[in-house]
């Protein structure tokens, strides 16, 4: 594989699965050229006058949807880690004895494991789409037949609509559907909050499936997919595990270190002058993040300030900002617990998005850009403010983009992270992976100190009469080698073997990731 | 101009304002080829970071849009009789100096009799749009440069989609709107209801300028229009005359004539088995249609019956029937009433449908076939059931098509209309112009009688023991006749210019308007 240095001095491929690829030519430089995919027209001739889409089962719409070998599949990741359709959806082209198909998730978990034996056997050639966990490192370990191709959730937008990936199938696990193929998150056993990750591929795959486990009379209402997408719809048992569907992300941290980095981040959102009256924000689910939302509330209250809205990954904690008034709406991208499913079913303020709305940067704008301020993780921050998610030094693929590249975006960037983890130094000299150019991020905030970008001016200025403890980030990377030890050990890889390539929002290709030695 | 006799033995020209036309082949007969139009891949980088598309004017938006002679414009019905936005737009058109124009109206009233002058000056070069009133008369009077193409909302849909329409400037009337594009009739001094007729146009048109006079932070909730899809948002005084925006159409006829052609309805609805719990329905606004609804609650109370679902045109009756509990979801397309505006806003179950979800003949289907009846208008229908909605038997064009020939993919399609008016008789020999095809009208319910196709022997059947009027059509016909004094005379039309084309649901062209001699 021919490697070139892009505009960030990072090794990437030329090619990639048989399909040419353009470097990353910094941060807004590379403006595509073109036009959208053009789907082929339909006829209602063609489809059932009383609108009952419903086959057997999955065997017989793949069937009809003419699975064959070397196909590209999409499926979502809304039922995360309770999601038992994408294996039975596998197992079913298994049993067809469909090889090489290109199976095209919005992301992947550890449930996911129960694929590795058709990644090994063939069935799939290879995954496009984050890994997390166990098929991140069977790619790690160079084990998978292609490479790996990690996008943000707008990139993955962009890319259906851009042509770049053509989705053959389209599987939807639904939450509740109707014969037409309408179907929504918001009800039924498996309840998950909406199916934004889905939309893509419900308006460009060639052919749309959903299967659903709680299948209603027409019209299914709302209809966050929309029935005149689809082609057929399966009924099943089940769909997953409903427990882990809205798995148990939402709790907020108990760790000292944690809530002091989460304290220090909503002082630094208060003093800086970002909380004011009609602002903007977005925070992840994860554990710091809560306890952030938690702290700024209170200085919300105090100073009797009201959000215009909030972005989410929604959660109790988000659900409870809305229904006190604290914020006008929530634009939410993903539902991370029952409250949160809850208020969407309920509550008109709390707006199921979608990464068309909200990340896709081949559009007329989106909704990342707009957002005052976003507070985000990383597994690594190097002295220049680039940031990885996606491995950790060990040079392991171990985790998702999600949204992340298409966050860092808004006004004001905060990476709220450890200094080190597991004695392991997380701000370093220069990042394992690189996901996000630094000059698009604006503040680390650790638990023994606070980094500002150089680039932000107007941010250093607003908090130099805070008592927060900012230092240059090169200090606080010296304070942490000095901790654990120096710099953690490079990972022992083989340049030679790409097994993934990181997509940057605009599609072109930012990193690779190597195959461990 | 070369004509061509179509399936119908209609003649069509094979070239209208020098595009090709298909002509009619038979219902369901036309499978479209080919793709849908695919429209240029964007940038964020091209867009303002922080969501403002704000624009001086309209003037200013209309210079950036690109604005030159012989572009495809288009404008939607949405305020109704009310609008005043359209007029401005080409005043200010026509200050810029730019000519021949092709307007593309989801349809047009008779406040825009303003925009003769501009059809007479050549800024405007034809519509292609539904016409009612003053523009179908000068139009028909053979004073138009450009020959009118007529279609149905979804064919509208349907000919943006498949490209055989390129708009190259939406201009959309937004009752609220956000700076970044996003929009709704919900809400604002010019609510509306919804702006479903601008799908089309937000989704497909090289630009798209959003103009409203209620404008609000982001995030507008709900965004009917996406501001994803937006260029540029214009803020102006008024969009119009609100008490004409939500015009008094919604009363219920007096008349007796009328009043038993409703109660005739509703025992027809009731006694071929059709009104059954679950059941779906739609009925237009007109007088008699609302008497109908009127009716038919009382049968459906009496015999304890729920729908399902009831399509609009939704008015106070029909919002009534949702809050008593007599169905479970409006799906609405048009709102004609200030309780149908309020009812949107506040009821999730009175859902916000779109010509695309509900008339778009090419895609996987749509809502109109699967409505249990419609009931519907006409001005002329024909013993062999073929109607039509566009002209008199003078000939004059004076009517839009709407949503009308979708909505004959109903399963039982009633025509509900008057035998004659103004001593005209209505059932006659040959339709003036051909709308709808007779073998999709099932049904013909007059004050004197009532006709139902033979092809629907399962409705014949059903009514057999009932005491309804069942006539055949031409006894109807020759009743009538004997009470006018015969056939009403011919349209004085000469047979070589046609100043407009009735495009059928595919696409086709089904007839052939003729210019008044």
């Amino acid at each position: 594989m021919k490697l070139i240095k892009n505009a960030a001095g990072r090794l990437v491929p030329k090619e990639v699965n048989g399909q040419k690829q353009i470097p990353f030519q910094g941060v807004n430089k590379h403006i595509p050229k073109g036009n959208k995919i053009s789907a082929p027209i339909r006829s209602c001739v063609n489809y059932p006058w009383d609108g009952n889409k419903l086959v057997k089962n999955l065997k017989e719409a793949l069937i009809k949807a003419g699975l064959k070998n070397g196909m590209t599949i999409s499926t979502h990741h809304h039922l995360r880690n309770g999601d038992e359709l994408t294996n039975l959806l596998f197992d079913t082209i298994k049993k067809m004895g469909v090889k090489n198909i290109r199976w095209f998730p919005s992301a992947s978990f550890p449930v996911h494991s129960h694929l590795i034996k058709y990644l090994e056997d063939g069935t799939i050639h290879h995954i496009e789409g984050s890994m997390n966990g166990p098929l991140g490192r069977f790619a790690s370990e160079g084990k998978m037949k292609g490479v790996g191709v990690l996008r943000s959730h707008g990139g993955r937008y962009s890319a259906v609509q851009d042509g770049e990936v053509n989705i053959d199938i389209a599987v939807i696990a639904s939450p509740t559907a109707d014969p037409f193929g309408n179907a929504n998150g918001v009800t039924g056993k498996s309840a998950c909050g909406l199916l934004g990750f889905a939309l893509a591929d419900s308006e460009y795959a060639g052919n749309v499936i959903v299967v659903t486990d709680n299948l209603v009379p027409f019209p299914c209402v709302p209809w966050q997919i929309q029935g005149n997408n689809v082609d057929y719809v399966v009924q099943v048992n089940s769909l997953g595990d409903s427990s882990k569907i809205v798995s148990g992300t939402t709790q907020v941290t108990k760790s000292p270190d944690r809530l002091l980095i989460a304290e220090y981040v909503a002082q630094f959102v208060d003093e800086a002058g970002i909380m004011k009256d009609g602002f903007s924000l977005q925070a992840g689910a994860g554990g710091t993040n809560l306890a952030f939302l938690l702290y700024l509330k209170e200085r919300m209250k105090k100073r009797n300030v009201k959000a215009r809205f909030m972005r989410g990954g929604s959660t109790k904690y988000l659900v409870e900002t809305l229904e006190e008034g604290l914020t006008d709406y929530i634009l939410d991208g993903q539902t991370f617990d029952l409250e949160g499913v809850r208020s969407m079913r309920e509550n008109p303020n709390h707006v199921n998005t979608s990464p068309f709305t909200s990340y896709n940067f081949h559009g007329k704008g989106n909704f990342a850009s707009m957002v005052d301020v976003a507070v985000l993780g990383a597994t690594e921050v190097d002295v220049n403010f680039n940031a990885n998610v996606v491995s950790h030094s060990d040079g392991y693929l171990l985790h998702g983009i999600g949204g992340w590249q298409n966050c860092l975006y808004s006004k004001c960037t905060i990476l709220a992270i450890p200094s080190f983890r597991d004695r392991i130094p997380v701000i370093i000299d220069e990042v394992t992976t690189l996901c996000g150019p630094g000059e698009l991020i604006d503040v680390i905030i650790t638990e023994r100190g606070i980094a500002i970008n150089p680039k932000r001016k107007d941010l250093i200025k607003a908090v130099k009469k805070s008592n927060l403890p900012i230092k240059s980030i090169t200090q606080l990377k010296d304070e942490v080698y000095e901790i654990c030890g120096g710099a953690p050990a490079k990972p022992k890889v083989d340049k030679n073997k790409v097994i993934a390539i990181i997509k940057w929002v605009d599609g072109t290709v930012i990193d690779s990731v190597f195959k461990i030695k």
